[in-house]
């Protein structure tokens, strides 16, 4: 039996040339470039003719232009197609259904992207607190400080209260520590004791207990349809007067109508946010507001998250022709 | 005797309430607001009429508008004046031959606005990798991801470079370590062995093996005659292509002709600026160029900065009175 045969979709250069040499001693490559959702459809059935028959596919970063991923994309290399490892942690674009139907295995990455964006979150979270965005305004306007008379806000001493506290929320944590916040955490169950003591974070054992007591919230839950309108007006009420609020999870986490009141009264002092319901669509308020803090949900795309998240996902398809098995499967069948 | 009399050019009351009422224990304070130049020449000289003399002056954060502290503005407070404790940590807007002269003190700070000022040194580092202003304005104007396809740079396993390692280079490398940088740094003397280890950082013992070896470079050494235009053309073509320059120290340390052409060129990928040669006029390319994220030099605006700085200058005016000397003098006569 041959080396399986891979079909990339995108380059997989940014995995790094020392790990591709590594991965081209177990398996073939070929290389696609996508585009749209029809020249995709076409090169990959191209693909299948002239290169045929692959056992892998790899769907790099920059796939959103041709989801989803289901028998129209795939079907032409049914049946010899065994796995297709994804570079993205989500996998709602899959037709898991048809895959399963056809005993292929999808794979997501888990650690990649995690980190770069709790980067995102820090960053957000300095340039609220200290009204970053204004000012950079004022002086590309040709002025200077605006006028601000008194000073901004820092984060030392400031309580940091974290709704969601997995990979990307405990990120936050250790780099909060670096800027002398006290981290509190609300999560659906605690962490155990002595990652506590080592990210010197305390359980919340409601949310309502978090977002009275918090400074700086920031929200890193995945959207799931408990989280949907996790903070609405209710929520609003209970926080701090001029609590600064960061979203690095997703913008349906917020109420939006109930988030723009609360930044019009005052009650949010500022936010920053990587993330927009109803993205690539922002709603105007946030994108002419001063008390906002502004990024195009980005939190993924680094150097460093591109090649973890490329060897990640190269790993998963060796794995299942190696092992038998992927390392992060997201079906089973 | 009675307890000595400040006089406070602004409001204390950043010191907060606990630490006023102690200060209150020992000196009677008298407040005058400054205005410009010549309203708060005025307010001192009506300030000895009707409640001096003074033993004390305390100048407060904001206090651009009416320098320069001189005869014309403290000579009504002589022969009874003994100490000005001013909360800055420069201190070149002081005629220190009058105080000399006169035999008044002169104090600054040296704790408070480090760790805001490398707050700000991080921020800046962070934007600049990620290119946020790009992309904050990509969405001000109505866009999203403003075409980008590769993906921006992560701090992680970047070599960081620091020019100056006084205490603001020092928490500059205490949180780039949380960030995953490599830390590398040139001063006149290294660090101990001890503070390097808890630091993580390396000793480069020219500017040309940090230069040629870092890809971020973080300008925080103070402006004198032998720092000034330390980055010139020479230095920047040592630099990697594509580096990221970090600027929260002076403007003047960088030649500012030198550096545009390095912007450019692309020499400098992108560079994140606090402070700029003549602020608050600002060249017009760092205000148009969207290379360049840019803050008014504010690294010290932070409440907390205000309270550590107020609370320095007030311990600094006590301890002439009851010990003799100040905790940091910055003359002597």
């Amino acid at each position: 039996m041959g080396k399986p045969k891979v079909l990339s979709l995108g380059s997989p250069s940014w995995a790094g040339e020392a790990f591709l040499q590594n991965f081209n001693n177990t398996c073939d490559i070929h290389v696609v470039q996508p585009s749209d959702r029809n020249g995709t459809v076409q090169a990959i059935a191209d693909a299948r003719k002239s290169n045929g028959p692959f056992d892998a596919v790899l769907i790099l970063m920059g796939n959103g232009a041709y989801e989803r991923f289901d028998q129209e994309l795939l079907g032409p290399l049914v049946p010899e197609l065994k796995v297709v490892g994804s570079v993205n942690a989500g996998y709602s674009e899959f037709d898991l259904d048809w895959f399963n139907a056809n005993k292929i295995f999808v794979t997501n990455t888990i650690d990649a992207v995690a980190e770069p964006t709790a980067d995102i979150a820090i960053f957000l979270m300095l340039a609220a607190l200290r009204d970053t965005s204004r000012l950079e305004m004022e002086i590309r306007n040709g002025g200077w400080r605006g006028g601000t008379k008194a000073p901004l806000l820092d984060p030392n001493g400031k309580t940091l209260g974290i709704i969601g506290m997995g990979k990307i929320g405990r990120h936050v944590a250790r780099k909060a520590n670096a800027f002398g916040m006290d981290v509190q955490y609300y999560n659906r169950k605690p962490l155990s004791t002595e990652m506590e003591e080592n990210l010197s974070a305390k359980y919340c054992s409601t949310i309502e207990e978090l977002l009275k007591s918090s400074d700086v919230i920031s929200l890193n839950c995945p959207l799931t349809s408990e989280t949907r309108g996790l903070i609405g007006a209710d929520e609003f009420a209970m926080m701090k007067d001029g609590v600064i609020l960061v979203n690095t999870a997703r913008g349906a986490v917020i109420d939006e109508n109930a988030f723009i009141q609360a930044l019009e009264s005052g009650k949010v002092a500022r936010a920053g946010l990587d993330v927009f319901d109803g993205e690539p669509k922002v709603n105007d308020y946030f994108r002419k507001s001063t008390r906002c803090v502004v990024q195009p949900h980005m939190g993924s795309w680094t150097d460093v998250a591109w090649r973890n998240a490329y060897q990640e996902a190269m790993n998963n398809v060796t794995s299942v022709f190696t092992l038998g098995k992927a390392i992060s499967p997201v079906n089973s069948f």
